[in-house]
């Protein structure tokens, strides 16, 4: 982990144990340094498991071999190796995969297709599957870690460890979420190398946990960007191990499925957030929101456009309220959009209305908003009811530094 | 025109006079600088035109005026304001350009229709009308200028002037094509803060002139981008004046049409180069070819893909054989690929081949041509016959410094 952390970092919150997930962590040296690379997390029988997964087509085989257990719905232990992503690997990339399954699965006396593995870091090279086995074997010998030493070993260029947790009344129980997440750069979630796992004592039905998941994705991992890169390995995966005594949901009529969905998509958020809070280079937070679309799917692609564009972030990190950046990124999207109707706030303060600037408005404020750590920006189109919010960070040296000194 | 001149800037070339072009240059003062930023340009009576424009949703007034005169095919000048795009600017933007049309049109005796009408700057400040006027009178009284000193007048952010000429053989006559053009950034051609203007002394009727400068635009101007944002103001013209006097060019089977579409091809590429060697920050011109696609417009959006993709160019800021980002880039494309076939090259040399790093592959030779200020990144598909050859620069420290310190 770095050592210059984010000026947008929060503390790492007080994570409880979760009933049925037990975290372990250990050293697999994937890389030349002296910290916990490799993360255990063994699950108990009956866990249900939900995904989604990077639509890039050039998926690392990890993504490929989640994408398949999926499909079964459960699950008994995850596995994360930092430090190489094992993308790009042809056979022998595969055949780590499917080694690291094959001895956790051993020593859990389960299927490898009960075994879900994440792997992130460099591309091109194949994991070494001597380490990640010894790996494996110290990690199943150690005593349980807590949440913080798993989010730390998760992590890679990340400059803080991310976690976050909520919890819901579901059938009478109170059910604990609890979420980990790794990401700072090639964040473009098109669905972020970001690397989420989320754990409740929750009894949920896979399909439901899928149902809800992929919902929850759709306003907060999907909504974020960092870089416009995707990458080939991001991977979120919910496990919820049914040791919270609640009867299971099912569907949406089930007591507490609200309620669940709800702090899914709560926790799906915080952990969001933390991600663009250690996007590479980032000194500010910038809220991006577009209202008055012909659609919420155009609303969103305007909003992506604008948090993309070079020059809004660059602006932003030169704290200048330079609109016109804006006008440019609503009009590249492509997206229905009539420039004389168009409307756009910094903060509180409306700063161009009806197609021009809105003479004589008040720069003080929306000057002292910019020099704060989070910044709103409003665009709104004037067409329609479409609405979309989505997050990313400015763009600043840092990420310069971060990115053209980064050594393949 | 900044101080500081891009290391990839080529030197002005002699460019000769077109018959019936006549360039001159005022100091209009749209910002507070001791130079010449009103180009005026007037054409000989008999003079056809043609026009790419910024498909951005929320286009310059200029842009739209020229949209409509462009249905006329004829033009008798055009009238370039730097460092004020007009952009953004309501009733008050449009009736400037109108301004503009009227009062050249009554200089020179001829329909406000056949007056083209550029700007480029700020976004969002109405283009103040008394300046115009007092400028063109100024223009207009001056004696002729070369074209260096237009191409000096219509720059902004541009680190250095940029012209081209080529010439071609039609119906037995030499025909000159001159172009100038300027652009920095805020490049990423739709059809590039991007504005070119061709002038050429062939006789060419609008129509055969306008699908010329289409098909041209399509493998010049719409294959450079610098950042990936798209003007709203983006105009390249192409103006001929007839004073060869060849029989005017009508269509396909005219004699001497492929030596014409072929130089203006060769002459838009020429002057889309330059833009790109200007990039903001640019220290290295990046040229990137993809072959084995589905398709070329398939290609042509993978192209565009890896030359936007923030980590690739910071990659070769860094001179880092990063091919990894490469792959990441082609995945995130949404395009037919296949990782398994997928080959990439630096210069001469596959780094990656089947879907894997080339074992041994030798690094001497990838990591001089990295070192070099032009880089050529190859990546071949194995799907198709499809292909597209892009240009862009690396992202820098330069960029950022540039853009986070320019205030609106």
């Amino acid at each position: 982990m770095s050592t210059s952390i984010s000026p947008l970092a929060t503390p790492f919150p007080d994570l409880p144990a979760v009933a049925g997930a037990t975290p372990r962590v250990a050293r697999a040296h994937y890389k030349t340094w002296d910290r916990c690379d490799l993360t255990f997390v063994t699950l108990d029988e009956g866990t249900a498991v939900a995904g989604v997964l990077t639509q890039s087509k050039c998926p690392s085989p990890e993504v490929e071999w989640c994408r398949k257990a999926l499909v079964l719905g459960k699950a008994r232990a995850l596995v994360v190796n930092a430090g190489n992503s094992n993308a790009f690997t042809g056979n022998r990339g595969r055949a780590a995969v499917e080694a690291i399954a094959a001895r956790a699965a051993g020593q859990l006396g389960c299927q490898p297709s009960d075994i879900f593995v994440a792997s992130t870091g460099v591309i091109g090279v194949p994991l070494p599957i001597d380490k990640a086995e010894a790996g494996l074997d110290a990690a199943f010998n150690a005593a349980p870690s807590d949440w913080r030493a798993a989010a730390e070993a998760i992590g890679t260029t990340d400059t803080y460890p991310k976690g976050a947790v909520t919890t819901a009344i579901v059938d009478g129980r109170t059910v604990t979420l609890v979420g980990i997440i790794k990401g700072s750069g090639m964040i473009a979630p098109d669905m972020a190398t970001m690397l989420g796992f989320i754990f409740t004592d929750a009894a949920v039905e896979p399909a439901f946990l899928q149902a809800a998941l992929s919902a929850a994705n759709g306003k907060t991992f999907s909504c974020i960007t960092v870089d416009g890169d995707t990458s080939t390995s991001d991977t979120v995966l919910a496990f919820a191990t049914g040791k919270a005594g609640n009867a299971a949901l099912t569907g949406d009529d089930s007591p507490g499925a609200d309620a669940f969905r709800a702090a899914l998509a709560d926790l799906c958020r915080q952990l969001a957030m933390l991600v663009v809070r250690d996007g590479e280079g980032a000194q500010k937070l910038i809220e991006i929101t577009v209202t008055g679309a012909e659609s919420d799917r155009s609303a969103h692609r305007i909003a992506m456009s604008i948090a993309n564009s070079p020059l809004v972030k660059t602006a932003i990190a030169g704290e200048d309220a330079n609109w016109g950046r804006v006008v440019m990124a609503v009009g590249k999207a492509g997206e229905p959009a009539e420039r004389d109707r168009l409307a756009i706030r910094f903060g509180a303060v409306e700063v161009a209305r009806d197609g021009l600037a809105v003479e004589g408005y008040d720069e003080a404020p929306v000057a002292a908003h910019l020099k704060g750590r989070e910044v709103e920006i409003g665009v709104d189109l004037g067409l329609g009811d479409g609405r979309a919010t989505v997050w990313t960070c400015d763009l600043t040296h840092g990420y310069i530094s971060i990115n053209a000194d980064y050594r393949s």
